[in-house]
């Protein structure tokens, strides 16, 4: 005889640690539309029990998350640490013990400008199980729907990834030689001082001439672009977070919705795809029809 | 009365043109893992009319597309200009004119290390309407399934990708200053010569010590990582083609599937993802259920 013969002397809680052992997905929610989800992430989403996402990821991916699945915001933006690093640990920890399949949600690749070291640190010291299913960064995004390339061999052969984030009383664009004229630099959160920005980049080699988009938003409804050059980022206009710069001569090859209208480079182009489909008990439904499912099985 | 009434009277081609705009989607085609194909990535490979393939795309991910769809390798490799440039822009362009919806697929994203730039212009000049759809780059399928961080605040703040292809007859490490001890380098195709690499990278700056991966065929069945330092690349094994290099502190997390055994840091996966499903008339459903279809549809 087995206990799970006997389901009714046991509690669920019991019954679902002798099934299953508990494991910890970091998956990548992508920029921001739910059409750039990995077919991994989508199923990871819509099977998981627990989900802790960043406060980044976008409510259309919220969205397909099952209604019996628990979700929880475990965001902390710059200057506003509404729950600290090890609390978001012991969440993990916590639910992936009780047995429950616990998916860390984080926007872009959850391994690049996150945390993602020190809870894989966190889970490992734990001896939790632990699996990365990577997200398309918010860079990537930004580059596709503005229509330019990170390399091109006639104009840059490097791409890097840096980020402005102050929080940590440090700059990340201190030391000098990070960029070339040959660089595609994509600066993450790059801060409100846009002057100090552009004259630090100016400082490290780069001519005031070079182009720069600002991308607001990327690949949502919401997403706008500003195009301009390092000499004038001082004046570009702030729009809300997350915001990524797009810096080097590719940035040139940026094509505005509006770019016909003399003078103005803005857009605030309507998404170029829309996410049509849902999976629903493993079946790929049209999204309107499931959406209805989903509201009608709450 | 139109001519839609009467398509007796226009070939099948005609009606075609006059239905619809032919269009080309510039889509990544992830790491290799089909699992990690973009939702629209999969979409559009299962309803595009023509598929344009580079070599690297993985065999698994070409299985996806419908048997009635026409699908053309036009892969060039190094040493071997089996294709052109010119020629693979005459075949989008030609294709997209026929009215036909026309993807170009490129392993990773289609944005970086390809001829994308160029691609963009000559459909551009061609008046070819074009949507690029991002892909997981290699590097960061790579990392997932290594289990590192390609940031840690604690390790490294900025990540560089770069090339070491020398086709074009330069070396793009050439330039000093790129690298630091906080930047995680992804270099890919890193070429034959590892003692030249090591040594590049070295007199930029970086220690005999740091850590360093080699990955083959990240994400597939085929994945193999190696793990070293610069100091002993010279001596690593030459794995097949597609490799990428991950170079810095954060390689030193990697944890390989043969950890455990005294002296060897090697591993050869499984992988941890299988794909289980396929988009069938517009329903996912059970890969080997999907695939008995495709078969009998043949």
């Amino acid at each position: 005889m087995c206990f799970s013969e006997w389901p009714g002397l046991l509690s669920d809680q019991a019954v679902r640690q002798m099934n299953k052992t508990g494991k910890v997905y970091l998956v990548g929610a992508g920029p921001g539309d739910p059409a750039l989800l990995t077919i991994e992430a989508l199923r990871l989403l819509q099977t998981a029990d627990v989900v802790f996402h960043d406060d980044l990821v976008s409510p259309e991916i919220l969205a397909l998350i099952p209604s019996e699945t628990h979700v929880e915001s475990v965001g902390k933006r710059c200057g506003h640490a509404s729950i600290l690093q090890q609390q978001i640990h012991s969440l993990m920890i916590n639910a992936a013990k009780e047995g429950w399949s616990v998916v860390r949600l984080k926007s872009g690749d959850p391994l690049i400008f996150g945390r993602a070291g020190e809870e894989l640190d966190a889970l490992r010291e734990a001896g939790i199980e632990c699996e990365i299913v990577p997200g398309i960064s918010a860079a990537f995004g930004a580059a596709a729907r503005a229509g330019i390339p990170l390399t091109d061999r006639r104009l840059a052969s490097k791409v890097l990834f840096l980020s402005n984030h102050q929080c940590a009383g440090k700059h990340l664009l201190d030391r000098q030689g990070a960029v070339s004229e040959d660089t595609t630099a994509l600066i993450y959160m790059p801060g409100a001082d846009y002057q100090e920005l552009a004259a630090k980049l100016c400082a490290d080699g780069l001519r005031p001439e070079t182009p720069c988009l600002i991308v607001s938003h990327a690949t949502t409804r919401e997403q706008r672009v500003h195009a301009t050059t390092l000499a004038n980022l001082a004046e570009a206009p702030h729009y809300p977070a997350p915001v990524l710069l797009i810096v080097g001569s590719v940035a040139a090859k940026y094509i505005g919705q509006a770019s016909s209208v003399a003078g103005s480079k803005d857009s605030t182009p309507s998404p170029a795809f829309t996410f049509d489909f849902a999976l629903v008990e493993n079946r790929l439904e049209p999204w309107e029809e499931s959406a209805e499912t989903i509201q009608s099985a709450k």
